[in-house]
């Protein structure tokens, strides 16, 4: 098996930029990627680029892969665009390490935009309805945050998750992402604030729910040959998973986890060769307050049912035992659909290089990112690990 | 390199099904592929599912792969929804080739589908729209048959291609669609009615233009190990090629030829160890007419600038040197975007069988599915060979 290997990653500013267009933000993101790469990298050099949009807005339904990749410069790579909702750029990422594997491609590129933040009032609900189910869930009445009300109130129900251990995930997220000069909203929140504000889809209130976003996202992947010439300090894609779930919340066996983010967390472990003990760090797909507690569960970071104390101990605070979003998370970071799944890619590879900055934890040596499409029709596993393997 | 084996496919037929739903299209698709199958075929052992669809119609934006493959009892898949605009589903055939090359999948299954036929007027042509440029092409008021037109007209003022030769596309590709039991526009039509026809986009008439669809198409895909316990009668891919071009027409650095065709041929040329004339036949996208001239040329079916002089000598005729479009074509069979690309997918699949019905050419060994997204900023070539290799 040829090994995978993250050379360069980089996102723009998550917020709203109504002075971009998609093209605009792609290519910056692009951009700041191939600076970010250690030895000389030419972009006309790439086979593969996957992109990741859910085609929010409209601008361009059809070929925005290429669309974007020419724009960018990318004139001898072959484009496609992959959709899993709000999983879009964790389904690239996972594209890009196949062709990689597949021998298909020496160097390829995932990455992933959104335009959100001029699709005003009614639209960007209607728009972010389409992640969630249509016919039963968004033409009957369901908002997307209603979909994760109801995972809330179940898992409150069932294993007596309190409004407290909520919010402590808002807390967190936007505490580390004050540290991030890239996060939409770069501030911190107390306890009270994020308890108090005004509800969403009762249980969830303003600060359980992540904003919507402009943005885009890139991470530039080599073979073992290609990176060795590009790069002496690599992070090596050791595991990748996926899976599907039912589309719709009624269909699933469970309202208080999401199968599929266990489902393809098994087979990147098995593709890494580790166990979730193993896991030191990750960031996961919250795009609301009780989407990070589930996925501590589904991901074997804690027992089942265990999140609320899990996140309660600390233990995924910046000095925990496995710190959890340490970018600020979609909540503070924000949450350009199609951008987020590389975009998580972005901080695994600058914590595992030493280059976060302000946020930097020191001694990570083997991360995790969890992207999730819709409210779970799709979930990405990747686990990352510095070094040559 | 693992090889990649078709095991199975089959369409739905292609029309107006205004009582058919996305799912139920592509679960029928699904289950005409499994029955398509010799040996017992189990789909839940499917490992990766790509499904193209360009989404029009707009009924599940967000994660339509996951919810056409859920319907159709794929549960154990990995569903990714690609697209590439009518391109879609033949770059669903190639990551479902390089899936099981790269030993990420043992059976692969790589579908489309799409719903236009319920968008009326101005609503059609406004989701066709979205195939082209949006900015500079369909913004400015150029519609879809308009950049072909363009293209049609370039190519009889640069090379003297006449209306007759135009025309003799359609007439093959309708003469070879009346015998396909699938066909949208299963009907024969004489020269005069092809050359008469009220006028879309000056040059191109009403019998230039292929129709919109409804309608879906699936191939399953093995490993050489799965293959062997599914199939005596194997059709291996043995070779996959992707190119993206410029998305707008006036980026290009021509109007008489489609450069990513060429690109893409050549990967899957060197990719199978064949040259052009190694082909023995061909479905290819003919969208419009001047489409699969076009495609005549790109492919190196002959010289540049004869494809007219080439149509005009019966070569692409069922009973020429290589037949081109037995199926019907776009033009007969019908356009369902998503679904097009293994809907050529499955002639070439029933032709190498010997299964074709009153279509069928006997003794054919090779041929090649040519996919084309949008006027050109993505495309598809594969090359397919009848038995192990």
């Amino acid at each position: 098996m040829r090994e995978a290997y993250v050379v360069g990653a980089a996102q723009t500013d998550f917020g709203s930029f109504p002075r971009e267009s998609y093209r605009s933000l792609f290519k910056s993101a692009f951009d700041r990627a191939a600076d970010s790469v250690d030895g000389a990298f030419d972009r006309t050099e790439v086979d593969e680029a996957y992109v990741g949009t859910l085609g929010v807005g409209g601008r361009q339904l059809g070929l925005p892969g290429p669309a974007v990749t020419e724009y960018a410069g990318l004139d001898g790579a072959a484009c496609t665009r992959v959709e899993n909702a709000c999983a879009a750029s964790g389904t690239a990422l996972r594209q890009a390490v196949i062709a990689i594997r597949a021998g298909v491609a020496d160097i390829a590129v995932a990455g992933g935009f959104e335009v959100m933040t001029d699709m005003s009032g009614d639209r960007t609900r209607y728009w972010l309805g389409v992640s969630g189910e249509t016919e039963w869930e968004r033409m009957a009445g369901t908002t997307f945050a209603g979909v994760y009300a109801q995972m809330a109130d179940a898992h409150m129900a069932e294993h007596g998750t309190t409004r407290e251990q909520l919010s402590r995930v808002a807390v967190k997220n936007h505490g580390n992402g004050a540290e991030n000069p890239h996060a939409q909203l770069g501030f911190e929140c107390s306890l009270e604030d994020a308890m108090d504000a005004t509800v969403v889809a009762d249980p969830l209130n303003l600060y359980d729910c992540c904003p919507t976003s402009d943005g885009a996202s890139v991470a530039i992947l080599a073979s073992r040959e290609a990176a060795e010439a590009l790069t002496d300090d690599p992070v090596q894609v050791t595991g990748a998973g996926q899976a599907s779930g039912r589309v719709g919340l009624f269909q699933r066996p469970t309202l208080t986890g999401i199968p599929a983010t266990g489902d393809a967390a098994e087979e990147a472990y098995e593709d890494a060769g580790v166990e979730p003990d193993d896991i030191e760090f990750a960031e996961v797909h919250d795009c609301f307050s009780i989407a990070e507690l589930l996925a501590y569960e589904d991901l074997g970071f804690c027992e089942k049912g265990a999140a609320g104390e899990y996140i309660e101990s600390g233990a995924t605070e910046p000095d925990g035992e496995r710190p959890v979003n340490l970018s600020g998370g979609l909540k503070s970071k924000g949450h350009p659909i199609g951008a987020t799944g590389t975009g998580q890619v972005v901080e695994v590879f600058k914590q595992l290089r030493g280059e976060a900055g302000d946020r930097q934890v020191d001694g990570l040596g083997r991360g995790l990112a969890h992207n999730v499409g819709g409210s779970g029709g799709a979930v990405t596993v990747h686990v990352f690990e510095e070094g040559w393997a």
